[in-house]
């Protein structure tokens, strides 16, 4: 079960509207020692929650780069999400029901503001690693070109310093598979249920990629109905276990939020916003990711002084974060071991 | 405009369902010779015609690979589309109604069935170069393993020896898409036109990759509105623009095909079918395709004996075929040269 901090002043959104209030989710992991130089924050993507010992196997363990005997590990929800922290599932104070459709937009400025807020409740000025992948990473990168002295070391892995127009097409077409469900816009969480479902199934083309579908879904080659994929129950029943643990109104919420990324959106441009980042940063591309191609994240590593890149070898495409996490393991030990 | 092949007889399918006759639409170039030993017959993907000139720009051209001034190029629509040949928008004789919904399924090697009545009917026994693109692969694939002797020279482009599950995966969440509107099943061809938009949005993905959306649909840095993505309208025109040109019946019944494709069904598997095939083979991958990876594509190519492989250098994905035509046209001539 997460902790919870209670902001109980407006919050005010990058849009001007603001949140009377506020809750922030978040699991700690390990003991902060004295003089506090142990934080790792970890920033999770999109369909995730503060429980990285829990969405990202193998790494919350002793030995392990997320080592609880070593460090104090951080992760909150993020905003707009339905895992305890403020958002379209949260009760709207006004009305008593919860927000559904009627919660605003949020940009990855105000979740990185809510991430700023919590560090600041935790008495945490100074983070020793920041940890961020995909929509993660989307956070981690604007945090640090707007606060650049809270982190000593960075490491961005399978994400972009904006949201690429090809990523906003998937998003979009996602938005059009929810619209298109009649129960869409209804005030209440289980709307738009085929709609959600069939953005997943969207978006789980998006993680996988070929080379995974096609280890893992082989169909028998004397299979009596030539139209029936074995691949077509597996889109399915992922859609519906995400409608089992998430709502349409949450998940197009940080869909939107990731539309809004772009580090350099009236700062003169990318290149100009990432030459701020002062810490020490490893950015990690993954080898068969279409959907942050590793050249997209050589040109991110290229823009920030000092840094270092590197690829991960996987057939498994963006979530190759997630399963690879013995080689991502090793090219955290290798980073430190460097630096 | 096509011309038109009518078989005034039951076409019975692999399903063993019958259409009560059979219209083939169909379009050529150029002239036959006398000894008919000058016949190109090419096949198109999902929702082209059979109007070449029309679809692949620069190829049917004097001096270009379709040369008609030299070739005599046939171009049939293929059997479930919306263009002339049957299909669910042709009128069911049983019901005076465009068949719609109640058109059944036909799978690839059906397509090609019609593909042969129409060559007979041309008196065409022998084809000098067969030319299969994307879904028309699939077809001339099929159509090479199962008569070895009808062309002398195939080109196979962006295409695969079966549906892929990842390909499958893509026509599953369309489906999906599909299914979440409420008008779909309705009787009528213009039923379902946003879960139609949607197939396309989510279709167009597939073909264009993160090069070509990166390079194209950049947005203003200092965009006023941080959510709104040039690509979101880009996407929906698209998808309104398949619906003026397509109805979901047809849409919907061709993936389907698609998804039936396997060479090796019931025949002992791919690399035994693939054996069959006797004709001079080169095979073509696009670069940075992701719908029909180079290196799948190498695997079609090292199965079909004494086959050449080419990967042609594109950004533009799977629409690398349509775009990169001079490329195209280079490769092809390389080929006829050396063959």
């Amino acid at each position: 079960m997460p902790q919870y901090c209670y902001i109980e002043q407006p919050f005010t959104l990058e849009s001007g509207e603001t949140l009377p209030s506020l809750t922030i989710a978040y699991d700690t992991y390990g003991t902060l020692n004295e003089d506090r130089s142990n934080v790792i924050w970890v920033m999770h993507g999109l369909t995730a929650n503060s429980d990285v010992a829990d969405w990202w196997p193998h790494t919350v363990e002793k030995g392990k780069f997320l080592d609880p005997e070593k460090y104090f590990i951080v992760c909150a929800n993020m905003l707009g999400s339905c895992y305890g922290t403020t958002g379209p599932s949260s009760v709207n104070p006004a009305t008593g029901k919860p927000w559904c459709g009627d919660f605003p937009r949020v940009t990855i400025r105000d979740a990185v503001k809510c991430h700023r807020l919590l560090a600041e409740r935790l008495g945490i000025s100074r983070i020793h690693e920041m940890i961020g992948v995909s929509l993660g990473g989307f956070q981690a990168i604007e945090w640090m070109v707007t606060d650049p002295d809270i982190a000593d070391n960075v490491m961005f892995c399978a994400t972009d310093s904006s949201c690429s127009p090809w990523l906003a097409a998937f998003n979009k077409s996602m938005y059009m598979a929810i619209a298109t469900d009649p129960t869409y816009g209804e005030h209440r969480l289980d709307a738009a249920r085929k709609g959600l479902a069939t953005a997943r199934s969207i978006a789980l083309i998006s993680y996988r990629g070929p080379f995974a579908y096609n280890m893992s879904q082989r169909d028998d080659e004397n299979r009596p109905d030539p139209f029936f994929r074995r691949v077509q129950t597996y889109q399915e029943y992922q859609g519906e276990k995400l409608c089992r643990r998430f709502d349409v109104y949450s998940y197009v919420r940080i869909c939107e939020s990731g539309d809004s990324h772009d580090v350099g959106r009236g700062r003169g441009g990318i290149r100009e916003a990432l030459k701020k980042i002062k810490a020490k940063t490893l950015v990690i591309g993954i080898s068969s990711d279409i959907l942050f191609p590793p050249a997209c994240l050589k040109e991110l590593a290229d823009s920030i002084p000092g840094s270092s890149f590197r690829v991960m070898e996987s057939d498994f495409a963006h979530d190759g974060f997630l399963i690879e996490h013995a080689k991502l393991d090793a090219l955290m030990k290798e980073w430190r071991a460097t630096r």
